[in-house]
Formats: C-alpha cells, sequence, structure tokens
C-alpha cells in the first residue's frame, strides 16, 4: 500500500482548519449556519465523497458524505461545523474568526472544538484516497450544525436518515492526548439537564431598605438552591439517585488504570489548589466518571455594578446542570426536582426546561473500540487512558446507538489538549499536536480497512 | 404679610423639576456632576441667594447660600442634585433624562429623589422673596453631589463649615404624605453598611462536566451567605445584635400610631401578597422601624444569557447592605462580618466596605420636631404618621447632628408618594402632589419666621 506525507497532510489540515475557522458558525445565535454548512459540503465534494443534505424542520442543514472504499468494512465518521459564542469577547488576544498563528498555536472560536478535527479526518482522507485511488473502506461522515446548543434535531435526523448511518463503527468527536501524552479515548458521555430556576418575589424591585419586611427573591432563589444541595455537596432531590447504576468491574478497572494526569491537568489550567472534598488520585477520577454532578452555571438577580446600588431584586434567576449517569434519565430528573421543590414548599419557584442530553456508553469489552484502543497505543507507544463514561456530555452518542446500534468512541485524531480552552477565550490548537492525531487516523483507518 | 400664588408656584415648581432633571447627574457614574451643581447655584443666585461652592478633594461640589431673612430665626435645608443610575433602561418608558409629562405624572431620573423637593424648596422660596421684598426667616441650603453614593465627603465638608451651617433646625431631604393622606414625618434614619463579597475559586471558567471535583465560586459564595443569615432570616454573624438598644416609650408610642396606610402602600407598589414571617398591621411597621436588616443587593456569577452555557464559574459576587439601628455602628458591624466569616472557615471569601450609613435620630420631644410636626398637620389637617427611624438611610444627618449640633427631621414639602419609583425605573412625580407640599413649606416658613 502507498505510504502518504504526514508533514503535506498536516499542512492541508492547518490549511482547512483557518477555512473552516473563518466561518462564525455559532448555533446560539443562528450566525452563518448555512454557509458554513456549504462550505463543509464542498470539502467533503472536493475529497471525493458523495453529499447530501439532511434537513428537519427548524434545524440547520446536516451534512452528510459518503465515500466508498475498498472491502466490506464501514465506518461511520460524526462531527459539528457550530461553534460556542465569542464571549467574553474582551478577553481574546486576536478576533475569534480570524485564525491567528502565534508560537505554534493557532487560535481561533471553535479549533479545539472540532474544526480541526474535522480537518484532520478529512486531509488524511484525502491524502489516503489520492495515494491509492480509494478509501480503504467505506466512510460515512455525518457533521451537524447544532452540537453546541445541545442537539435537538439530531435524533429526528438520525431517525429519518437510519440506513445511511449503518456502519462497523463510530467516532465521535472528541479525544486527544493526555498530559502526559497517553491517549485518551472515551467510551461514553454522561447525560446531562440544563434548567433555570426564577423566582419573582414582586412585582418590582423595592428599596433596600424595605428589605426587613419585603420578600427577596435573592435569598428566596438562595434558599431553593439550598433544598436542592446540601453543604455538604450532596444532592438533596428526592429519588435523584434512585437510578444510579453500580459501575461494572470493567468500567472500575478502566478508571483505575487511567493517566494520573488527569488531575494536573485540573491543577494547570484551571489553577484549582484543592479539589472537591480533598479529592485526589483514583478517588478524583472516580468522581468524575461515576458520579452525578449539580452545578451552579450562573446566578444573577438585582445590581452587579460598580460601587452600590442598595436594592430588593423582584426577581432572581439561576442556570443550572446536572451531569447524570447511567441510568438516569434527564426528563425524569426534571420532574424529581419540580416535585422537590413543591413539596419543600417552593412552588412559587419557577423550573424551565433548558436542553437535556441521555447518559450513553459503549461497552469496554466491544470489538470495535478494542480495535481502535489497539491501534491508538500501537501508533502513540504508550498505554491509553480509558473514560468509560466522559464527565462531560455528546446528546448524540445516545440516538446513534439507540437508533442505529452503531458502537463507538472518542478516539486520538483530535489535535487538542487540555489547554485549549474549547468553549473558553483565546481557543486554540498546538500545531505539535496534528502529526500525532494525523498519524493515528492513517493507522485506524488502515487497520479498520485491513 | 403678602400672599402668593400657589398655582404659579406649582407652575414655577414642574419647570424648574424639569430642568433639573434634564441634567444625567448620576453620581456612581461621576457623570454631570460639575454641570449640575453650575446650574444649582444659578438657580440659587437667581432667588437672592448668596452662593458659594464647597469643595473637598475628591468629591463634586457642594453647591451653598445663605438667603438673608427678617428677625434672627434661621433654617437649614439640605439636598442633593445627583441621583441613580438607570439600570434597567429597557424598563423605562421614556428616555429617563428627556423628562416626560404623561397622564398627570412627570417621569425622569431624580423627580421624587430629590429634584422636584428642591424645586419646590426654590419655588416657594422665590415666590416669599419676591412678594414680600425678603425671606420669612434665613435660610441656609446645602446641596451635594454624592448622596447616592452615601456621601462620603458630606462629613468633612460639615467639618470645614460648621459656622455656615448653624440654624435652629434642618430640613433633611424626603418626606412626603402617606396613601391616606396622613404626613409622613421622618426624626431619623436608619444606619447602613454596603459590602461586597467575592470568591475567585479556579483561575478561570471550566467547563461544567468538571463540577464533581473542582471547586465553585458560586456554590462557595452561597455557602457564606447561608453562613451570614439563616434559613429563618436571622443574622447568624456572631454580635450583630450586641449594640441593638431598646427602642424609647416615645418611639414605641410613635410606630403604634403611624398610619396603617405604610402596609397598603408596600402591597400596591410592590405587588407583595405576603410579608416576610407574615407580618401585618403594627408587627409590621415595628419590624420596619426597630430591627436591623440583611439585604441582598444582588448576586452575580457565571452565565445569565439566553438558552444555555454550561460552565463552572471561576468568580462569583454579592452585593449586600445591612441597615442598622442605634447604636449598632457601621466599621464595627463590618469587623464582626470579617471575623464571622474567618471563624466560619470563609476566610478565603473576600469582604469590601463599599458604603456606610451611621444610624441617627432627632427626639420625639425636640422643640424643633414639634413646631414642624404641628404645622404639617394643621396644613393638611390629618395627624401626622411619625418615623422616629425610617426604615432608609440618610448618611448627612449623622454629620450635622454630631458636628453641627442642628436637629432637624423630614417633612412633606416633598411631592412624592408611595409608588413614585425612586431609584427603580419610571420613577415620577405627580402634579398633584407639588400643591399639598407647597402650601405646607409656605406656611412653614411663615410660622418659623414669626
Amino acid at each position: 500500500m502507498s505510504t502518504v506525507d504526514v508533514r503535506s497532510i498536516e499542512q492541508e489540515a492547518l490549511d482547512l482548519t483557518r477555512e473552516l475557522c473563518r466561518k462564525p458558525s455559532v448555533s446560539a445565535e443562528e450566525r452563518a449556519l448555512d454557509e458554513t454548512a456549504e462550505l463543509v459540503e464542498t470539502l467533503l465534494t472536493a475529497t471525493g465523497f458523495e453529499t447530501r443534505q439532511l434537513e428537519v424542520d427548524g434545524a440547520p442543514p446536516a451534512v452528510y458524505g459518503e465515500l466508498a472504499g475498498e472491502g466490506d468494512a464501514s465506518l461511520l465518521l460524526y462531527n459539528h461545523y457550530d461553534v460556542q459564542p465569542v464571549d467574553p469577547i474582551e478577553l481574546w488576544e486576536s478576533p475569534p474568526f480570524e485564525p491567528s498563528l502565534r508560537d505554534g498555536r493557532l487560535y481561533a472560536r471553535g479549533a479545539a472544538d472540532n474544526k480541526a478535527e474535522i480537518a484532520v479526518r478529512l486531509a488524511t482522507i484525502r491524502a489516503l484516497h489520492e495515494a491509492r485511488g480509494a478509501a480503504p473502506l467505506t466512510i460515512r461522515w455525518i457533521i451537524e450544525g447544532e452540537e453546541e446548543v445541545a442537539s435537538p434535531h439530531f435524533e429526528a435526523i438520525v431517525e429519518q436518515n437510519i440506513e445511511l448511518l449503518r456502519a462497523d463503527g463510530c467516532l465521535w468527536e472528541g479525544g486527544g492526548l493526555a498530559l502526559d501524552g497517553r491517549p485518551e479515548i472515551a467510551l461514553g458521555f454522561k447525560g446531562n439537564l440544563a434548567v433555570k430556576l426564577d423566582v419573582q418575589a414582586l412585582s418590582d424591585d423595592a428599596h433596600s431598605s424595605l428589605a426587613g419586611v419585603l420578600p427577596s427573591a435573592a435569598w428566596r432563589l438562595h434558599a431553593a438552591l439550598a433544598s436542592i444541595r446540601g453543604a455538604d455537596g450532596s444532592v438533596r432531590v428526592r429519588g435523584f439517585h434512585h437510578a444510579v447504576r453500580e459501575p461494572s468491574e470493567r468500567a472500575r478497572e478502566a478508571v483505575a488504570g487511567q493517566s494520573p494526569s488527569v488531575e494536573d491537568e485540573l491543577r494547570e489550567f484551571f489553577g484549582a489548589e484543592e479539589f472537591v472534598d480533598g479529592l485526589t488520585g483514583l478517588e478524583l477520577r472516580k468522581r468524575l466518571t461515576f458520579s452525578p454532578t449539580c452545578n451552579i452555571c450562573g446566578i444573577h438577580t438585582g445590581y452587579g455594578g460598580p460601587g452600590i446600588k442598595t436594592v430588593l431584586p423582584a426577581h432572581a434567576s439561576a442556570w443550572m446542570d446536572f451531569r447524570l449517569v447511567p441510568d438516569q434519565r434527564p426528563a425524569e430528573v426534571f420532574e424529581l426536582i419540580r416535585s422537590h421543590l413543591d413539596a419543600e414548599g417552593f412552588s412559587d419557584v419557577a423550573l424551565t426546561f433548558l436542553a437535556s442530553a441521555e447518559p450513553a456508553a459503549t461497552l469496554p469489552e466491544d470489538a470495535f473500540a478494542s480495535r481502535v484502543i489497539g491501534v491508538a497505543e500501537r501508533v502513540i507507544g504508550k498505554p491509553s487512558s480509558i473514560f468509560p463514561l466522559a464527565p462531560a456530555s455528546l446528546p448524540i452518542v445516545d440516538s446513534l446507538q439507540r437508533h442505529v446500534g452503531v458502537p463507538g468512541l472518542s478516539a486520538p485524531d483530535n489535535p487538542v489538549y487540555g489547554g485549549s480552552a474549547a468553549h473558553a477565550p483565546n481557543e486554540h490548537v498546538r500545531v505539535e499536536d496534528f502529526g500525532p492525531a494525523i498519524e493515528f487516523t492513517i493507522a485506524l483507518l488502515d487497520e479498520l480497512g485491513s
């Protein structure tokens, strides 16, 4: 089989990353989505894919492409062309949609999540296809435009296109290398439930001198939050833990064998001096994988400017998200929270469902997963660090598993690292990470096609 | 003595209110303060006052004016030309610095607090002076520019100008009529301590999936707030209540005799269905006058926009204010809160002193106060509703009492009502309230000068 030049693939992947990142495809703001879908389709067509746009009402088009390969083997790739909002814009050192290469890093919104991964996959497949006249195996690729708003229409797209998406296995987005260079493999993702709590205690803000007698939206919200989560960090919502499944022995073994540098990354990238409950080492990693969370994404009430405004706020809001483990279902947890608030006397606290993702994972013993892990360890030369359930969420995993039945994982074909600042200002990828991601992708496609 | 025409004074007071309200004199933003001081000085000069600007380092000028009258009697007037920020601007129905007369109401930021009162005093004194060739008594007037940021330099201004400010008595700002038309008289004001709490738990915002192990600024701030105030509303800061003085019998009698419409106002203007602890009637009024408060003016942390951003906030802030009763001293309470946070394990929570006011009051039996109350009851024809300690704060009262020794009160020379929305969007005064305020002012000046 003909060889390909990794350096020239790297250059093309960098160029493709830049081209994709120039599109301000912010799904939360419905910006530039159609034109980015057009660009993605054009790039796939230029690589030899037969493409089409999969459309459902209310969603930006998902781009689908198929590239026939030698033999019967098939692989499904999943990516998204949308990105997070750029806010807070004042913290960016260069404009987020003008890719800027500085000190070996390419800065742009969406570079790490996940346009560089699209670029690596595209440039590598293109090179293999050109060098050999055919791809090593049939590649099916779906690239949607709503991942950053929790993929609200992906389920509908999957249901209408099940036959297009069938394959021996799927590479989801994500993955990468740990701080110590070990390949990180995610076999699944936690679920998520995002909600908003609102308290309207008065018709209008009052002067703070009336705080002795008028109800306070801020204190009321505070009390509702205290009812949801105890001072020790435990979730107090009745029934919240009932569906939590005991982790399998294979899952526990995987966590025990993970790279210890997970912890170093958190210290390095977030300046964390201590972790919750003094957790370190294996106990910290077990908490990351096996425990649900109860997080405040934001609280906003009353005055928040310079100096002082002596006001008693009429309204208070909290944005929360709960990461869920098998078999916690977001819709059920939402009902549990509503019932809990009512039972605790907080019927006046409005609860809004914002978004959700089901927890879903491929089993560690899955054959497809084993093959990918084997390639990663061989190419990178280090033992893999496996997350039976990554702490983040990826709504599409459940849809693909439930409707298509395709096993999948996130593998190191993704040139990112823990400091890539995905979702944050100054998001970037390092040029040095492109080479290993490309080498892994070449080896994986050859292995799966052999 | 010549009579004056109340209708023409009313028209002039309305015009003056408009003229003053066109100045965006927001002290928190240091906007237009010098030019508003100039306007105020010009208006006083045009009325016959000898004026000067009292300056101390770091403060906008306080305008001082003296108008010699017949006889030895003298009266000090206090006002401020600064106003609150307009935020939230989107709730205003007309631009806050373009006075708008609709349905008998004049809308503008600062109209109720306290530019209409300046206008009523000015137009009335002007009319009396013109009609009679001299004011009924010598009037000294100080109009500062920092009241809405807690008058941080007023003490220094008083200390440097004690002789200018001496008088038989002082009319502070404020006062008005209760919902049932009874004149409201404030003999004193609670103290206030405004502070900010800040928690920096991480160097940067993190992805919310890490909430199981990374410390949360939002939950940490929540815990600090819970340590300060119990779920039952009680202040848990050790020593907070130690200096609280038992109210005098005269003070208790005054509260018992207050207009019951205090409660109706709160229901009507803030849509309050229930009050804290189910308070009503006398118990509600006692709480308003005799109890300190622990209020959240604002909490801001993390995301607060549309939809969802799954973030673990690195930073969280709360703005609080505590209304204090005699003899709670703001500086001492600040130290108590700091010690309390340290003792409760919250040394990591930064506590910033924002502003303060000492509690201070004129005794109900004071002779000057009795004369003013007598005039109010005679002119308005209803028994007065006396607040021995109003629930709000007025930092200047303590400075004037301590350094100048001048007794004072807030009287109904102020054309406002409980729905005036001072400090809030759509602040306004009602045209119908100008007449009674002017009639009271004429009667009071004549009585004090007789």
